[in-house]
């Protein structure tokens, strides 16, 4: 509502608020800028519109103009749950909430982005939207756009297993498999959307107005935990607009006086795919992830081959606030699932619960330390990971069969 | 807070609020009773305890003493969406709204009775719940059971799709499977539940306390539709709780004087299982259902061998406010999911979504008027049906390759 502009995030240049990927004149990623002296309103977080649902009532912090052209199936809003049966069973003396991020519709957090980026391309008359995803943000933006009534396309590399596009396609979402790999796929969604005037809906850094809805994760966490911010927000990333946009949201509430202080973020990847967590340890640029990739954090498992400047604008975050990036091993990625769903009680795909392993590793490499209050997003709906194990049970006959 | 014993429903004698499945006396099905005076406190309604998420914000209007036993996943406040791409594409002159109880944490609305359910054995000190259940239910139950630190144990029919208790199993619940059929599996819930003092948490009515949470739904309704009552509300019914209770709830918002009417409702079978539509046609006793059952609606076939009470139940319901029963061919139930899922953008299962092609039939039938207002309950996920099919996505090399 009071957004102005788009500014190039390394030339400063600014644009007319439109459908744009990247800065004309030196390629840099572009980011909603606002009238400041009028978003910074701290009545926008106070007194929220409650004629909307869910994230939809902090709109007057978004950009869209007119609320007539919400796309919305009710995402956001998740829970924050105490995590006690976690820090105890780990002997963590840490304070420790999950934020159920996969209880959004489509089972993702992917929901704010895409309603978000639907929303726009309602309101600025596009008929069509494309993606290019084999997983949560196709699932995602197909609903949206099924909501919306506007065509959504899909682009997939050809190596895809089929079953991971059904959701999409239910929707009614029509997909394409690009002879090549998820580079070459996401490049076809981008000559696509350029090609069509098609919005990209891309949930990388690509659409600047996606990461504008993560923000509201930070409003949320502001009024679920009563106005106390965390120490520490820990967030499984591919690229990283989720984890960006969170702090956005608290760099907002702080302007506003809402808040005295900012959370660490730290940003968490699988080491079988680590581009970033390699660059944040290393010191060194961010370079696409070139070796073979083994993990049930699919979700997270983004090489950055095309975009490694979506990597570095994730690190800039994490240095603006002291942050950190860590990974877990495959072992340590399954301990973070089975620890959501048994101890807590939330189905979870094993990308979504690595925040918490997260925290459990940082405390032991005193990075988190005693005493903290941790906010770990979890991401992703365990209905999503479809390759799950299970045992044959026990048959009995009478009840002296049973054995507990 | 205000209940203050079980009475039968049918010879009405009264029993002290502890786990009890039927009436000693008769056999009857048992039902939480209130001090109706302190209870229907619009102040209850009107303000409602936000210190909890969901459901337990109406937490006075419940059976549960104490608010420290709520064992929560942030369930309920499930949003309601307008459904005018389906009511314009189906040329229905009807003002509809479908409820997604399919949001709830563990995917299905379950989770009402569910944390009910759990949350009184936490109040009532037991060690253990057990469900006899192959699908939402056990998953239901076994998340708040590991919410609460409390066992799940779940009886299943031996011939049950191993892949169909997957979701319990990852939750930590220890399955069993019954050499029988599915009244088998039930019986060895209920010899469990009394031999050992585990409550019965399976989700029929035999739990006095779980249909109680499905009053929440008519509080949401009233809430969301801010005061006004829907003409009809739509319900998919295996033995019909979930119309009860949400009846049940409207019933006490009329008493409250919050609303001046009652709704409908109409429960919703499938033609291949339908015996309380049967008995609702022809006038006759609810039985349990003895013809090959071969349906995509596998959550709501259910025989009733062993418990046609319930469906007399339900029956009483529907005849209190004029509602009716309807049921729907597979044809019907597929078409009515793809609209769910492609004009609405929810993913459902058709379990879920046979509510919505219930209206188009009744209107058709005359039984719902031109200029109704109807409420569905859509309590499925779509990711709980597996048994899709996915269509093989063209390839393409180059953007010319594209065809829309």
């Amino acid at each position: 509502m009071f957004a102005t502009h788009l500014r190039c995030r390394d030339c400063q240049a600014q644009y007319d608020l439109k459908m744009m990927y990247a800065c004309p004149k030196c390629g840099g990623l572009l980011e909603v800028e606002y009238d400041q002296a009028n978003l910074l309103n701290p009545e926008h977080i106070l007194h929220p519109d409650s004629d909307f649902y869910g994230l939809w009532k902090f709109h007057r912090m978004l950009p869209l103009k007119d609320t007539k052209n919400i796309v919305s199936l009710g995402e956001g809003d998740t829970p924050i749950l105490r995590a006690d049966r976690i820090s105890q069973t780990w002997e963590l003396p840490i304070d420790l909430y999950l934020k159920a991020e996969m209880l959004n519709p489509s089972g993702s957090f992917k929901d704010r982005p895409s309603t978000m980026a639907v929303s726009m391309a309602k309101e600025l008359g596009h008929k069509a939207v494309v993606v290019a995803s084999s997983g949560n943000a196709s699932a995602a933006v197909a609903s949206y756009a099924a909501r919306a009534g506007i065509q959504c396309i899909v682009f997939i590399p050809k190596s895809t297993d089929p079953g991971k596009i059904v959701q999409a396609q239910s929707y009614g979402a029509k997909v394409f498999a690009v002879d090549g790999t998820f580079s070459d796929a996401y490049d076809m969604s981008m000559k696509c959307a350029v090609e069509y005037d098609f919005p990209n809906c891309t949930s990388t850094y690509v659409n600047p107005y996606t990461v504008e809805a993560n923000k509201t994760v930070a409003y949320e966490i502001f009024y679920q935990l009563k106005g106390n911010v965390p120490d520490y927000i820990t967030v499984p990333i591919g690229t990283g607009p989720l984890l960006a946009g969170t702090f956005k949201g608290f760099e907002e509430l702080l302007a506003m006086g809402l808040i005295t202080k900012l959370p660490k973020m730290i940003g968490v990847q699988a080491q079988q795919c680590m581009p970033i967590v390699r660059a944040f340890t290393d010191g060194s640029p961010v370079l696409a992830w070139q070796e073979p990739i083994h993990t049930i954090a699919g979700g997270i498992a983004d090489p950055l081959d095309g975009y490694t400047k979506d990597g570095e604008t994730t690190l800039k975050v994490i240095d603006l606030c002291s942050g950190a990036m860590v990974s877990l091993t495959e072992e340590e990625i399954k301990k973070s699932t089975d620890a959501v769903e048994q101890l807590i009680g939330l189905y979870s795909e094993p990308t979504g619960a690595v925040s918490v392993g997260a925290v459990e590793k940082l405390f032991h490499e005193n990075v988190i330390p005693a005493g903290s209050s941790v906010v770990c997003l979890v991401t992703g709906h365990g209905f999503k990971f479809t390759k799950r194990s299970f045992s044959s049970p026990s048959v009995i006959h009478t009840l002296t069969d049973l054995t507990f």
